[in-house]
């Protein structure tokens, strides 16, 4: 007789989770570092900029000299000298009632605190200006630091890097960062019937479909995917192929399918095996993903995956991607994006299980929200997932939704 | 005296830049098309599944013949074989009153229309089973083809590759993949005062942030980005590494910094010079941003961006990435995510230009929406853009917002 589920709700499943700990550090170069996680405070090597910049074209000057200049009441300034770009100014300190040309980024030259934009000069003779205009001192300047000051944190630990980061990295001759590892993720497909993509099919066979979805979305969500290829439904086979995955260093393993009660006990038996315990989660009260299993050993996490392509995804969304999200160092989170939406038609459900439905959003007229439709299709088809931009999620203690109604849904990748 | 530009608004730059077309195709492998655009329609070579399956462990029955069956009165019918996974079920066809073993994903043996769940079924003897439930035809079955049938379209051109449209082509056994070719981009750094982060600065020098950043950028926006390093402001400089970009087939070109009015007038003239005529932008009516040119030689494009790291980095977003899209064959938009945020101080702004202002959003008791605070800073601050998650827009026609008042915020990626 088949054995009944325990089944978990979907927070309970993501609070075990969060017992994992994040993975550890390494260095990689700042253009290997887009999308990764600080691993610790990032303190800035110096002064950004190393001096004080002119933002603009114009000359340098003692703002107090030019102390209520305007069109009518120019003030006269002499010009001393001209600020090489990259270079130490040379000129200055100004003297009352000085003025050095200078360009946009050009180091502002001692005693000079405020740039006059050229627009508001008028040169009179090569060594003589006018002034139409005031400036307030630190106009049209950059201080030394002002970007980001020697000892500062710059990035703190946990952000995950954006273009932006890097270029403040680079900015301060930060060429090197610690980051947090990548988790290694084993992708392992179960299956008599089941044949790589690559083979041709003869009768009764199916070909993969979740080891090249699973692998993609690992690479999306910033693991790195170990394809272990297909094993027959029996115990050595997929015992010796998640040994296989322990021994390349997987941080985590997932086997997809073994959806026949037979090759799921397989599953299980060798989870236990491995961890030398019971499972963590075996069953959780979702649709589709119920008979999904989670066992841990040391810091690794084992996954038995639903073989239905849809339900394959729906729980690595939920669970895998949380997990590795954790691993990260992220916040403990899917990460996925959620957007109200209006019902365009019924949603059953029943109380005791959260639902996923994929659905298509569209624009309506005199509708605010985008207006969601139901895919239908079985959890065993993958061109559903293909038609849908997201998954309405019905929430446990609701018997569904109607027409009209306001819910949510999570964005597909 | 500097020229003044003719200021285009970002709609007319963005105008301008949809006469760019799509670049052409190439093939790639399965494993490498995450995220690439479908150049051409796919069409389905063969059947998913190839044969009908049972997504569930029990009984392959006629579904007559249990017609009316419950716990009470119980169909009673005789088990003729069991179907062999990933092989040709063998039994049948299904006489009246005849039942065959059947597994998920096995293949549906002839003359069976249904699958009761074993839940359902009591073995009397391995040769007779009882049934307490009735079944409908295709009860836990997916049909041959259900999921995509033979020639027709399962990929339709322009689609972005996601996990599942690539899990739905390795079941298909579709392994190889026409997608429009990734755009090549050149990205040059001018200026005397810069030096690349690699090296350490003497005075008057800064690092370059620019290639940085926008190579990061280009990478996250499908693009190919190829850093041809720091040039010095002249016109030789900057016309002869332009040059090397061409030859390298760089599809576009990024011209940063040369901020001084000398600097952009030699990109300027550069531009000229390599296109043979006058740009097809020169200045937006944006803050941060207007010193934006962009010349067109043949189907390549030809930026000249601000040297301010805020501000070549605004641009980048709205018409670089944008370009990008277009060229790889998506919908001509920059893809960036706009969130309706309430303005948590008042915004000040001035008609006939659009101003893109850094701002940090939080959540706050009470308020629906994000609150959005602005990030004050030069647009040469860099750290301004690694403090903020969007910039909120002012649109031409407004004077500003009030502390309060809803506005639009473009998420930063």
């Amino acid at each position: 007789m088949k054995g009944f589920f325990r089944l978990l709700t979907t927070s309970q499943v993501q609070q075990i989770l969060q017992s994992f700990p994040e993975l550890t550090h390494k260095q990689v170069a700042l253009s290997d570092a887009l999308g990764r996680t600080v691993a610790c405070d990032i303190l800035s090597p110096e002064d950004l900029p190393p001096f004080s910049r002119s933002t603009m074209d114009g000359y340098a000057v003692r703002a107090k000299d030019i102390f209520g200049a305007s069109e009518t009441e120019p003030a006269l300034l002499k010009v001393i000298g001209e600020v090489q770009m990259g270079q130490d100014p040379g000129a200055g300190p100004l003297d009352v009632g000085e003025a050095v040309r200078i360009w946009t980024g050009g180091m502002l030259p001692k005693g000079a605190d405020a740039v006059v934009m050229v627009e508001y000069t008028k040169e009179i003779d090569p060594s003589l200006i006018e002034i139409y205009k005031a400036a307030a001192p630190n106009d049209n300047v950059i201080l030394k630091g002002e970007d980001c000051q020697k000892g500062q944190v710059c990035i703190k630990k946990g952000a995950r890097l954006r273009p932006q980061d890097l270029g403040l990295l680079a900015g301060l001759g930060v060429t090197k960062v610690q980051v947090i590892k990548r988790p290694k993720v084993a992708i392992i497909s179960t299956g008599d019937e089941i044949v790589s993509e690559n083979e041709s099919i003869s009768i009764g066979k199916v070909r993969d479909i979740n080891s090249t979805t699973l692998s993609a979305l690992v690479c999306q969500g910033g693991g790195i995917p170990v394809r272990l290829g297909i094993v027959k439904d029996s115990f050595d086979a997929i015992y010796q192929r998640c040994k296989e995955a322990l021994e390349l260093g997987a941080d985590v393993i997932l086997v997809s399918g073994g959806s026949s009660v037979g090759a799921r006990d397989y599953t299980l038996k060798v989870f236990r095996n491995l961890s030398g315990s019971p499972p963590l989660v075996h069953g959780v009260a979702i649709r589709p993903g119920k008979p999904t299993i989670i066992s841990r050993l040391g810091d690794k996490a084992l996954f038995g995956l639903p073989g239905h392509a849809a339900s394959c995804m729906v729980v690595y969304l939920l669970f895998v991607q949380y997990l590795l999200n954790i691993m990260l160092g992220l916040a403990p989170d899917t990460g996925m994006e959620f957007k109200d939406v209006i019902c365009g038609q019924m949603f059953p459900s029943v109380t005791g299980r959260e639902d996923y439905v994929r659905v298509r959003l569209q624009r309506e007229d005199n509708v605010d929200l985008p207006v969601a439709y139901p895919i239908y299709g079985k959890s065993g088809l993958i061109s559903t997932l293909v038609a849908a931009q997201g998954l309405l999620k019905i929430p446990r203690d609701r018997e569904g939704y109607h027409e009209g109604e306001e819910a949510e849904v999570m964005l597909l990748p």
